[in-house]
């Protein structure tokens, strides 16, 4: 099912004549990483090291392996450029290659004009097949490429759609390949298009407009619940690739002017034990922007995306509300 | 009940001339972490972070803050000198000093001889006041000074009795002032001599042999039960003063050598959930030697040390078991 394309890792490693190599992965490939380890070994003169943590993405690589190791190898994510890893760092995408001949047909009557394709790395590989289809099922169907944050055409991060950019007076709706709802319900909130999802793994086809629905509510009322709020803590994550203090300081200077309290708290895992010891009447995540919207409901107070601060505090109407994104160049 | 000393950290932060100050404390004290932030704050003309990430100990010491911040303020726990944490990390012991006047008399009866007196960092204040009570009620008292992991006079970490060693075939018997019984249980362990535990929080005195016949037993069986293993993982940590990748390897070898299987793992926070991904008929902590013991129960496979390794390979005897322990110079 997985392709760990083992032969262009091996030539990379002996290049750098790694001794030590270190190995990150998310958690659906992680159970193959003591097998991958020894086919490493055995092709190379290296030892590995396997990284237990969560691994949520490129943006989430870790580090500290320069204490022990080498090289790292991330298997599972496309490298997010403008991250810059460094060259001791690896990206190796896991393309999937998964039969949808049976989904594509039920996509059909829900998709409207002009299509653009989106998806997430491990599909990026069908993405010239679905477009032929499409083309030969009466849409004309676009790709477009993202900004530096993003390797390929068509791919999208759960914190970055911006494929969608040069798409936007063109499509009139969009078909997303993967599974999951974040990306393709960003999308529909962005575009206010119809997305279309064909899940290659649960082989199923839907469409996002309720979720969409449901999704704006929920933020509108975390917004109201969060309006009389005077004590805010503003999150930051100390994954690299998901850090951003600057803006940070600029939420707790927006508040304090704007009559609030504010606290920035760093964490690497987010969870909502790890927010006890803090006095708050509403938290603002500015790490991955799918937190603010996943795990809502597990927080005891509003968790708010930067765009939701505004809204808040009146600098911008609920009408331009947008998801939260990080963006490149 | 706290003396944060902020008057001497306030004017190490002005000397620094830093800006951007990163605050991190134990799960106990991350409660008054606001208060202390806004006191910084309104001291120095610098700006305040709280870590929300867990805290341990100054092993645990989160060295990511030069991503954000100019200085690192550890509250709660000495310095290990031997770690190097480096010129813009300080740590702020907090003292406690609680009254143990109704305790000493019920400690009384059950020590024996010259008594060693040990205890937490937190409690070294205590030591003098102690020493003059037990001197003055018939027992000579001795306090001893570790290696250079430790700071105080009488202090010890979970990973570090050293303070023993000046007393050993001088103390007859230990007194222990501090909560919690994995500390007083090594030296228990270690020294096989008699330990009371005089524990100001909970106001109790309680002498710890029989706990140290169970561990001893659990022990003795998580031997046993890896004595058949084939696959092995060792586990090391991230955490800079429990980080022992060379000790890692060695064991790995160690258990190659015998006909046995090893990866690697490396991991931030222990917890079982972290190793369901990997086959494992055993699993051997390179970390804090706490785990191993305090956590044992809640891991599915054996976790032994790594001295326990050598004994279930044969290399070393029961009667020559010890509780693990990082050591410095």
């Amino acid at each position: 099912m997985y392709d760990f394309r083992l032969d262009e890792v091996t030539a990379w490693i002996v290049g750098k004549q790694a001794r030590t190599i270190a190995l990150q992965m998310p958690e659906g490939l992680k159970s193959h990483g003591q097998a991958l380890a020894r086919e490493i070994e055995r092709r190379t003169s290296g030892r590995c090291v396997l990284i237990a943590d969560p691994c949520y993405g490129a943006c989430d690589v870790d580090r500290r392996f320069t204490d022990y190791a080498d090289v790292l190898v991330q298997f599972g994510h496309a490298d997010i450029p403008s991250m810059q890893a460094g060259p001791n760092v690896l990206f190796v995408e896991v393309f999937m290659d998964m039969d949808v001949s049976d989904l594509l047909p039920q996509a059909l009557p829900l998709l409207k004009g002009t299509v653009g394709v989106l998806t997430t790395v491990q599909h990026v590989k069908m993405v010239p097949s679905v477009v032929s289809w499409l083309e030969s099922n009466g849409h004309h169907a676009l790709v477009g490429k993202g900004d530096s944050r993003i390797v390929f055409e068509g791919q999208v991060l759960g914190c970055n759609i911006s494929a969608v950019e040069p798409l936007k007076g063109h499509a009139d709706s969009f078909l997303y390949i993967g599974s999951g709802d974040f990306h393709p319900l960003s999308v529909a909130i962005e575009t206010d298009r119809p997305v279309v999802v064909v899940d290659p793994l649960m082989q199923e086809v839907r469409e996002l407009g309720e979720l969409r629905e449901r999704i704006l509510r929920q933020r509108h009322g975390a917004i109201v619940r969060a309006s009389q709020a005077q004590r805010f803590v503003v999150l930051v994550s100390t994954k690299v690739g998901q850090s951003r203090m600057d803006m940070a300081w600029k939420l707790r200077r927006l508040l304090e002017d704007n009559g609030r309290q504010a606290d920035i708290v760093m964490l690497e895992e987010f969870h909502p034990d790890r927010l006890l010891p803090y006095e708050a009447d509403a938290y603002v995540s500015t790490a991955c922007p799918r937190i603010a919207i996943d795990d809502y409901l597990r927080y005891p107070r509003p968790l708010l995306t930067p765009v939701e601060v505004e809204i808040v505090l009146g600098l911008r109407s609920w009408e331009d509300y947008r998801l939260d994104s990080i963006t490149g160049d």
